[in-house]
């Protein structure tokens, strides 16, 4: 395997998936005792540009953030419509779904991680930036989110 | 439920089952770039006093760390015997076990989580604090871990 392949071992998020993200939403907020925030839909397809498997789909997801000390968790609750998101929802059902890391360079960082044996998953873009999970379960055990911030 | 339960909000370390250690320690070395740290077993039942669903068991299982940014990626290869390892290993497989919190005051905020509907899983000594795995997955959609250190 090539070494340092993310040049980065800051992880960034913990993402999870939710079936009812108000109700998780509201217990998180309970129990750390803090406000609770408003989820967003992810962009339709058109801007998100998702791709699932290769192939363009229109999923989104419902997203909530929470600050947990120096990273992020963050639920997802996803539509019915191809995704990795619904699919591991439904075939594993709630819980854990990644850890994230912002990386510099995603076509390169990709790229090499498909060299080495860990397939693009899913991709999209959003406001001021781009994702992409990639097939990193069979080597470490749990899926990982790259995600790439535009410059300012 | 009460508010602020933790007082904490800070994840500390992401814990994920493995089958195979000395496999996944190495790529995750490799991955990310760093020394391939040992593992090492929990402490024998004498010192690690552990109780799985209100049962001593002599559990044991092997642990490596890995410092990711401001938290500790932490993989679990477990024995055999009874315990929260084993059998989430068993019945889900290998990935993501837990997130852990430092608090202070452990039989305090065990009793707290209790009377909100969170019940004790596991709990055992470590040199230098304890553990307690508490069942929030029907609340938070994750298994949360507190980790008391004692003061120096």
């Amino acid at each position: 395997m090539d070494k340092n392949i993310l040049n980065s071992r800051t992880i960034t998020q913990v993402g999870l998936l939710v079936n009812d993200i108000e109700a998780t939403s509201q217990a998180y907020a309970d129990f750390f005792g803090v406000e609770k925030p408003n989820w967003f839909w992810t962009d339709t397809a058109d801007k998100a540009q998702t791709e699932y498997k290769g192939e363009a789909s229109v999923a989104r997801a419902k997203l909530a953030f929470f600050d947990m000390g120096s990273l992020q968790l963050e639920l997802i609750e996803p539509d019915e419509h191809p995704s990795t998101w619904r699919d591991h929802l439904n075939q594993y059902g709630e819980g854990p779904h990644h850890i994230a890391f912002v990386i510099d360079g995603m076509k390169e960082k990709i790229a090499l991680m498909e060299k080495n044996g860990m397939a693009l998953v899913q991709k999209g873009e959003y406001t001021g930036g781009r994702y992409a999970y990639m097939d990193t379960f069979p080597t470490l055990k749990v899926m990982l989110e790259l995600l790439e911030n535009d410059k300012k």
